[in-house]
């Protein structure tokens, strides 16, 4: 039942940063160059605000990820551990990044997107439009150590 | 650069549905069998009121979604075809799904959820915390299709 599932990165992010770091995403864009075959798939996409990327944390070595249960939160030991799923730690059993992103434009099989937390050469997994109605949900309450921090 | 991924599944999903559906999963209750070794890894999670599952749609063919890349929302011919990274069908080149679900309880490896829409028997990839502040687009906006559905 648990067999290990072989995934086919559908595209590549392109940006500025070449290497990792924790913070500022918020304002940087980048383009996520889909392969040509799955550019077709992109069709309609335009017309949402906003998007999925789920992409593969490709530097994150599998030795840390196979070993880490637990993390202190941004690295910060002043918060207490926290197991790897109650955090958005890259260093997790499978290093899946997901962020929801603005989706600036599209041409051909290139899109640009402001705000993706993904270095360049990240593999892209899959795209999927954001629904708000969906997706999110104003009433969720979150762990004390996010709202303080 | 873009050279498969091997993603382990961490944990399998049992429910009452045993055969795949297209509506009516918001009040199904699941639960999520976590793998022993990574029990550790949910601690704190249960802070949380709502949380990712990324899973993997084990059900749907190679050959289809290796050739797909348009498809008619929700089956609805009267909705124009759109390429399936602008919809949420389980058809697309790597079946990922996501859904933002209510965290009911945790007991040492199960998780207690509502809302998966997962069916059993569902490899579950990831699991992340939802943050409302950070995962919450309020002033996003679709595509006319889906407002009008």
């Amino acid at each position: 039942m648990l067999e290990p599932v072989v995934v086919k990165p559908i595209g590549v992010v392109h940006n500025s940063v070449k290497e990792l770091r924790r913070e500022s995403w918020e304002s940087l864009e980048s383009t996520i160059v889909v392969q040509d075959r799955w550019a077709g798939a992109l069709d309609g996409l335009e017309a949402f605000s906003h998007i999925f990327v789920i992409f593969w944390l490709h530097l994150v070595a599998e030795g840390p990820r196979e070993t880490t249960t637990h993390v202190h939160p941004r690295g910060d030991p002043g918060i207490p551990l926290q197991g790897v799923f109650a955090t958005r730690s890259p260093v997790r059993p499978n290093p899946i990044g997901l962020r929801v992103v603005a989706l600036l434009e599209r041409r051909g099989n290139v899109l640009r997107v402001r705000g993706l937390d993904a270095i360049d050469g990240t593999p892209v997994l899959d795209l999927k439009p954001y629904l708000f109605h969906y997706d999110g949900v104003p009433e969720s309450t979150v762990a004390d150590w996010i709202q303080k921090a």
